[in-house]
């Protein structure tokens, strides 16, 4: 491994403690405190991939992990733009902006291209593992807006106001989310 | 004041909420955690405006206090854009989103138009007022940067770098970031 | 300026880092964890003073936002004093503490007596400006109770015991009062 | 026991909640964020005057210890008052706001008296237990700055300031303290 | 007091610190964030101690509050193992653990013998005194409990479902734990 | 996929929230409070696990990935041992209870079996694959020590204390480390 590469994955591990910090603004934006980082989610995301993932013979694991981790990266540079700063900035630019930060962070890493190519992948939902992360992205987050109602929210009302279109590709990962409804509303019925 | 006004007051209100929650990322990606919130900054910076403001008898004290009380309430919808995020997104790209932001916000207020002005007017330093403010923005950032060195931050060093540019057009200004400046080197001279 | 003015600000900003950090005493009491700082509460009382204050033509917007901004600065010195406090040291001693903090703040500020006045008019709702910033005070104080509800507190309720005596002589801050109201009970029957 | 004394003790245990999430203002104003609480500063003490206590064979270990955790209790109802609100407020005044504190907190319980007149004894070091708590209490406050300093805080001099006048009465709490200023000269070397 | 009190005294006061900072890890298995820590919890056992072993006039109060204290200290050194770490290595090897972590905190200790005894008979019940700071332990549990739920947690019901069991033997601690069950029940009404 | 297996999947994803909220106590007991949760700290890993591992050709990146992400998944049932429980329960113990931890976990999952060989394949560091993760594993502390000695921390020496060791089958570990080292040198010097 040449220098600009060793430098290229020292900056890279400054980036990770950079997600560990991040809060998901998401959760801000709904008025709770002390809410997990993207480093927190991202690695949900990545667990979630491995076990489900796994129960798909014809998924190439290494490519599924792979995309669960680098899926929110973009982040270490952009910030976790919530939905609101997505539709003033307009997607295309968001999209631009995102791929010039994975190209800063990967760039230089000799194999760079492809974790870029990965992203752009997982972005565009460009294959089943893709759709797969993304499915479980959503999923991970559903799973969270839970336990945040466990520990006692009540304004995360619109997560579950959407019961389709969740992973209809995938029937296991609609099995899950029909447990995280179904959870809610016991759990509601019980407060 | 009719129905939508009040609704748009309401709004206005749980954006205020927002900006308590949002932590400021430039701290973040120095490695700091739970670091000051933008409502935070912004109280320093109206804070400041209040008195070093009145040092100036041409200045109208009611568009000074204005001005630093909504210049980073965009934030709210967009959240606080790191430096990176600024460059990979574009100024005017930003500075549009920005702008839309200030529109969402204000936009069905009586007094609306005339906020999205002053932050115009703020953001392109287009005034004496807006000139000051945007000095003490920077100033009120040089005083948290040194309060977090008290607390022991030592990743802080690029804030120290530049020491000219600092309000040659207001000399209270300039002297109390040389204050800084010599309280930052007696620290570091007696740690 | 002179040297004592540039000192006095030095320790204003020192000041100012303080009201970030403390935490409102009232909430602790009722059992919240990591709750807002006084220097959020403050930034949440100037922002409502611009855009309510600015609906009422005969208010002068630089005195009302000087007050919002100082009205509560006696505590960097003071402390956030809980009611049972006030109630327990009495309330002439507890104002009487306060004007010497505030002296002691502003005291050597070049228009420091000015904002000791403002502070004395604001506690004694001595003009309709104060009396416009306390009722603000006040709603910005029940905004945040329902955005503790929101993210899950259940042990506000007294704040919600007392629907009259909300700014008579301000229609527009009864109108907010009464739409913070309605959406608690909306929440509460939702729940 | 009767209705009453339940009814006291449910309070009580109310306060000690209060306790668990009142921070150290003397921190705070130290500018450290996230600082410990009032209950974890008097666990410190309790688990000091138990170990130290027990040295000195001629004092009374139930009274030491219900002294120590007693001491700070009426910070429930007042707030953990910095140096500056004693003073601004008069040591009087203080006294005996938390003395009607005390009362309120313990008043009606069977043994309530002798809390009270355990922290009169406290407060004016009227015996030989109070003087050893005493000192702790400032042990306990020494060593958590030792901590913060370890943590990274810088601004935490002053408590460096006076090396005499720590427990002359008890060579214990002298010993200890004097580790403590050799331990914060050893990290000072070093850093 | 010899060298190596002071340095075996100097190593505990470090291991008072670290009780401050170890949060209790039954909270966090129930998805709360921020929750009190293990010093917190201790204070709460030890107030409660005082207040209710007073009761008992044939109780020692030294004794009481001693192993009040040291009750939980062993965690310094093994952590706050959650309930399932305890059926997963066996309640022997903790208790085993446990017992060596205290030899390692006191057994330097002039009386060190003691508190190593102490917290034996306090883990065995082989006492009253260490069967009330055992009913404490628990009821200070459940008053946290509450406020968590005050606070907005609803994923805390299995604490409420054994109403049974709590200080047969003491039946101030029982009236207690009514009085927490009634309070629990109007809540939940009221909800 | 069957009901258990769904099952299986809703209490794994319980745990990952556990994981989220679980400090490392590593950190704590050197006094910093705030830190990195086991979630973040197992992100880090993984995100170093790809663009690390992918250096060497002859690695399996899906079986190097699984086992980053599964590493410390025993800690959500038996909490973040520090080194001195570890030390008080014998490693054979500890290693008993985390593997009877990985079969609670995983053992009733489609693929479960896998994982939990996975996991033993690392603690025994019985692959190439294994030695890279345990590697990356201490590298990854490494960096985040560092990361808190930036934030402030100075009572972090004895994690620089051993250079060697560092990854000799992994050049590139042993290059990231080296900077690692020199990184906390240059910040020492400029201190």
């Amino acid at each position: 491994m040449n220098h600009q590469a060793v430098e290229a994955l020292t900056l890279l591990q400054g980036q990770i403690e950079m997600l560990k910090l991040l809060p998901r603004t998401g959760w801000l934006q709904r008025g709770l405190r002390d809410v997990e980082s993207v480093a927190e989610h991202s690695f949900g995301v990545a667990a979630l991939a491995l076990v489900v993932g796994d129960l798909y013979p014809d998924l190439d694991r290494g490519r599924v992990l792979a995309m669960a981790i680098v899926h929110d990266m973009a982040e270490a540079l952009i910030g976790d733009l919530p939905a609101s700063a997505s539709r003033l900035l307009g997607k295309a630019a968001k999209y631009e902006a995102e791929r010039r930060a994975m190209l800063e962070l990967f760039g230089r890493l000799p194999r760079g291209a492809e974790y870029v190519a990965l992203w752009e992948e997982y972005s565009q939902a460009a294959s089943k593992e893709a759709r797969l992360v993304k499915a479980l992205d959503r999923l991970e987050m559903l799973a969270q807006a839970l336990a945040y109602e466990r520990a006692g929210a009540s304004g995360l009302t619109e997560f579950w106001e959407e019961r389709n279109g969740w992973g209809e590709e995938f029937p296991e990962v609609r099995a899950l989310t029909e447990w995280l409804f179904a959870e809610h509303e016991r759990m509601r019925r019980e407060a």
